[in-house]
């Protein structure tokens, strides 16, 4: 069994490999809900939608974000009538945010009510929330702290990031199918995959969920992470925006150092080639590859590798 | 000013054709919030939007409910993913139910968010719910009592109608515009229009206002009704079937019998010339006129007969 921890873009091609390179038995996707807010009265989980469309084959994957041949007509109307349009909702996507809205009020579990919409969309892997619990990522940024969606999509991310807080983070337990997996412990996961997803914005908030925590820093069960750095920027979203705004060097080194001892393996961009002596003089292990995922086969052909290096990592 | 009390598309259409007869201040369209009912986690006010699409120019003029032109993405998602799409949701529509929900839990009531979805389509003629409180028909039937759109939509007015329920008739006051009509009196109100909605399930509801009653009651304020049953049949909905099964006669007598003393005055079509002589003997004025609205301008010419009526009544 594998553990592929997911934030939106990234994460979410990532796991379009890895579903095509192993069963759904062996893998497990576990997103970020750090992004997830109330909108219109709306629950709206924006990584676990990314990752659904993408692994259902309805994605948008020009904008990264929402269904392909979406129609916008919802929101035509609500701005006729006066209503608040900066969080783009299509007709279809609403559906998704609707349906959510009323099974979780009615008091369902958000990971049950994710794994009904993945079948739904014909995923036969598994994909779930790290927590059902609230957890909320807000940044701290010299306009203020600001909830995420207001920094990401409203702000579009020009505000001047200082920090971060996962609001939640203390009291939220990992997922029920989660949690199951975490009780199993390290003898039945083989492994961790850190997908290409902002580190502090994606991954941080997974990292917040303490069983979640607790396994990526099992000794017994090998981290890799594949660079969402390439090249000294990110392939898409503010991570690289965010390092220098942190005062991090940005390029692979500065998130080998953020991740520090978590991660056991690196898979970063040919391009970034020059990191991976010193990488390994720091003890962790580096496959060196083409990291574009272009497309599926690019994408299998990523997680192939990352599997990989999972491999060479537990066999020493 | 005139009053008009309206239910769905009978009374939309009649509504279409006082709008062009009488300016904005002179016409106040009050219309039945029985059929109101929560889906989905929605509000949906069924024919407060029927007469908002058609004074928007916006309506479809085929079904008798929803937008011209409409979409039904949100509904193909819906039930790609498990949800319920007995009630057809547009996506167009959508976005009103929605900011009405997302308006209504906010604490504002349902008049003044009417009022400004009203003003986002283009209407300037005052339209309203006729109460702002909770307010739903239910449907008395030969398979138990049924929620007004389980019987409506779910079941087809399929089964036998022994009686209705108004939920909440008791204490629901007449909306705020309403009721500062209502306070200025029989002075301010030249005449009230029942407009050809069903006299059942759409004008009894209306009725069940207090307030409401009370205006039509009164004794200096005429009161014109136009009837829905032309040629012993309904344009449109079930009124007929319902008659049938509550034992009226299928004509307008059954309709003259049910409104009694409360109207003062009839308009009926061509086709049933024929029960003038009778409505005339009981003491009530009779105009007969073609009452097919088949479009706008013949709309305009049926308002402007019961309006004539109006004048007639009140002159002596």
């Amino acid at each position: 069994m594998i553990l592929a921890l997911a934030g939106g873009v990234g994460g979410a091609r990532l796991a379009q490999g890895l579903v095509q390179v192993l069963e759904p038995g062996q893998l497990a996707i576990v997103v970020n809900v750090g992004d997830d807010f109330e909108h219109l009265g709306l629950h709206v989980s924006p990584d676990l939608d990314t990752v659904m469309y993408t692994l259902g084959g309805v994605h948008n994957p020009d904008t990264g974000w929402g269904r392909a041949g979406e129609t916008w007509n919802f929101l035509a109307t609500l701005g006729r009538i006066g209503g608040d349009t900066w969080f783009r909702l299509g007709d279809n996507d609403l559906a998704v945010h609707l349906e959510r809205t009323r099974r979780l009020r009615a008091g369902e579990p958000l990971s049950r009510i994710t794994a009904d919409f993945c079948r739904g969309f014909g995923i036969a892997h598994a994909v779930m929330p790290a927590t059902d619990d609230r957890l909320r990522t807000f940044v701290d940024t010299d306009a203020g702290e600001l909830a995420f969606q207001e920094y990401f999509v409203r702000q579009r991310c020009e505000p001047v990031v200082r920090g971060f807080r996962f609001e939640g983070a203390q009291g939220a337990r990992a997922c029920a199918p989660l949690a199951a997996l975490a009780a199993a412990g390290a003898p039945h996961i083989d492994g961790i995959v850190l997908c290409p997803s902002n580190p502090w914005l994606s991954v941080a908030p997974l990292l917040a969920v303490r069983e979640l925590a607790a396994l990526v820093d099992a000794p017994s069960i090998p981290v890799v992470a594949v660079s969402p750095i390439v090249g000294g920027d990110a392939i898409k979203g503010p991570a690289a925006k965010i390092m220098r705004e942190l005062g991090h060097p940005v390029d692979v080194s500065g998130v080998v150092a953020h991740y520090g001892r978590r991660v056991d393996g690196w898979v970063v961009d040919e391009r970034d080639r020059g990191f991976a002596a010193a990488i390994e003089a720091a003890g962790q292990r580096v496959a060196v590859t083409d990291t574009m995922m272009t497309g599926p086969a690019r994408a299998a052909a990523l997680a192939r590798t990352a599997l990989a290096l999972l491999d060479a990592l537990r066999t020493g």
